[in-house]
């Protein structure tokens, strides 16, 4: 019997759901948007409702589990969501226990950049190791951290706030209190606002990535800062952890030859353990799928 | 049948073994010096001895097993030492296999600091949790990682070299090829630099410690400014792991009361998850004994 799993991605603006077979093959996908002026209840009909089309047509008794990757920090044990920027309807709510009653079957619930990094673990850059960490390079930085093949969650699901490593004591402000977080020096956001100080316009991280390409000086300084600012975040994760991975994935994936080489720089003066110890920094290969992977790898994990 | 085990601590100038039950009863310890003037033949023949020694007194047949814990990167599968400070004499040399073969029993090596972790754990501050980060404030930061119950190793036996995190850009200078890193801004190396430049003379970190109790004004200020850097470890730590406990132990640790306001007040500043998370930063509770416990607990660990 072929044994398969359907993950959810609800994201601030997108819900996708696949249905995934038990060694990766993705066998359906649906898309919708993700209508948060509705209100939650029917944020949580529309992910039931996609759950139920995908096992309808693949059959509920092949089913081994449902996962669903969502922004912010899951309770994992009550099965809530708190903290999330994105989806506030569903802050501090049943949100598993929900969307179980609707289905009548098991859900795990997961921080969507933890389940990109298990996405990236099963089937995309990081098959073959069992430790790794994945920093998404979006309007934020989010992160996940892969241990011994399983999800480091910390004692309250909030583990792997990876974006706020402080990387400039007296650096850019952050909205978590902090100064210098990784995540205001080298994310979409970031690159922006220096572009408002390098260039005296606003400008979209890929507009600036074009002005590069264009070959722009500093349009080119702009990505070597933040691949500066990256470059000391990772160093402390690789003296940290030692894995021999660590991903990179996120709308700033296409500036990479832009800011890697100051990030590999900073990278290797910083980290002893880098460069005396195998570790790859490389980019993430699933894209916008290693959440929805992740999500659907879910009750295989908790199988084992 | 009430089994116990050998922990040997191996320093650069001390050498101690202990037998302990396997519900952490201290049965008997024996110290002497580590002469590493007589080479390394002399030192793996005296380990040997203080085992056999222990082993004689306590029964052949109830020994669980050995764990040495040793200063250095240790590569586990192999059972070599490589990149120790203060014991060269035995880098890459089968250490292991060679203290087996004068046994005739298994040998579980493990670094020292990551052995302190595991010690705290089972028997200091650290019991009750699965999951805590232990920083070892010396002469340098050393780090252990217990993840899950386990230790957390990396791929080559480099986790946690927490000594190493950036925590001043542009910051005193280190071996390793960084600027800034904590053990050059925490450590008691570091105090007594300070010292140099606040109060112009040589001085120990416990003579600024004793000069902080006086009421000077500067050694205060030196120990504030240690407190600071270690924070900024401590708040990185603390967002990539959400452990609920975070351990301090060394020499340095009789000075708390004048660098914990800064370090707890930095990390107050810096952690979002801090602030939002049960989250205890305290004092390891074994002292020197850590290790030893820790290198005792070994057999026991491996066997679950």
């Amino acid at each position: 019997m072929s044994e398969y799993s359907i993950g959810v991605d609800l994201g601030g603006t997108n819900l996708r759901a696949a249905a995934v077979t038990h060694d990766g093959k993705l066998m359906e996908k649906v898309a919708g948007s993700t209508d948060l002026t509705k209100g939650r209840d029917q944020v949580l009909a529309d992910i039931a409702r996609f759950i139920v089309q995908l096992r309808e047509r693949h059959g509920e008794e092949k089913l081994a589990g449902v996962g669903v990757g969502i922004p912010g920090f899951i309770q994992i044990q009550k099965g809530f969501i708190v903290g999330s920027n994105n989806l506030t309807v569903l802050e501090n709510y049943p949100v598993r226990d929900d969307i179980e009653k609707r289905l009548g079957c098991k859900v795990i619930l997961e921080n969507d950049a933890n389940a990109a990094a298990l996405g990236e673990k099963w089937m995309g850059a990081g098959r073959g190791v069992d430790d790794l960490v994945l920093l998404t390079l979006g309007t934020g930085i989010g992160g996940g951290i892969i241990s011994g093949g399983q999800i480091l969650h910390g004692s309250e699901g909030m583990a792997a706030e990876l974006g706020h490593i402080t990387v400039a004591l007296n650096g850019n402000p952050c909205g978590c209190g902090n100064t210098g977080c990784v995540e205001k020096h080298a994310s979409a956001t970031a690159v922006s606002a220096m572009a408002r100080l390098m260039l005296g316009r606003d400008m979209s991280s890929k507009e600036v990535h074009a002005l590069a390409v264009e070959g722009n000086d500093r349009a080119k300084t702009i990505f070597s800062s933040m691949g500066t600012a990256l470059g000391t975040a990772l160093a402390n994760l690789i003296n940290i952890f030692n894995f021999p991975l660590y991903l990179l994935s996120g709308g700033m994936l296409p500036a990479w030859e832009y800011f890697a080489p100051a990030m590999l720089e900073e990278i290797r003066r910083r980290s002893f353990t880098f460069r005396n110890s195998p570790t790859r920094v490389e980019q993430a290969t699933l894209g916008n799928e290693a959440g929805l992977y992740g999500a659907a790898y879910l009750p295989f994990l908790s199988v084992k």
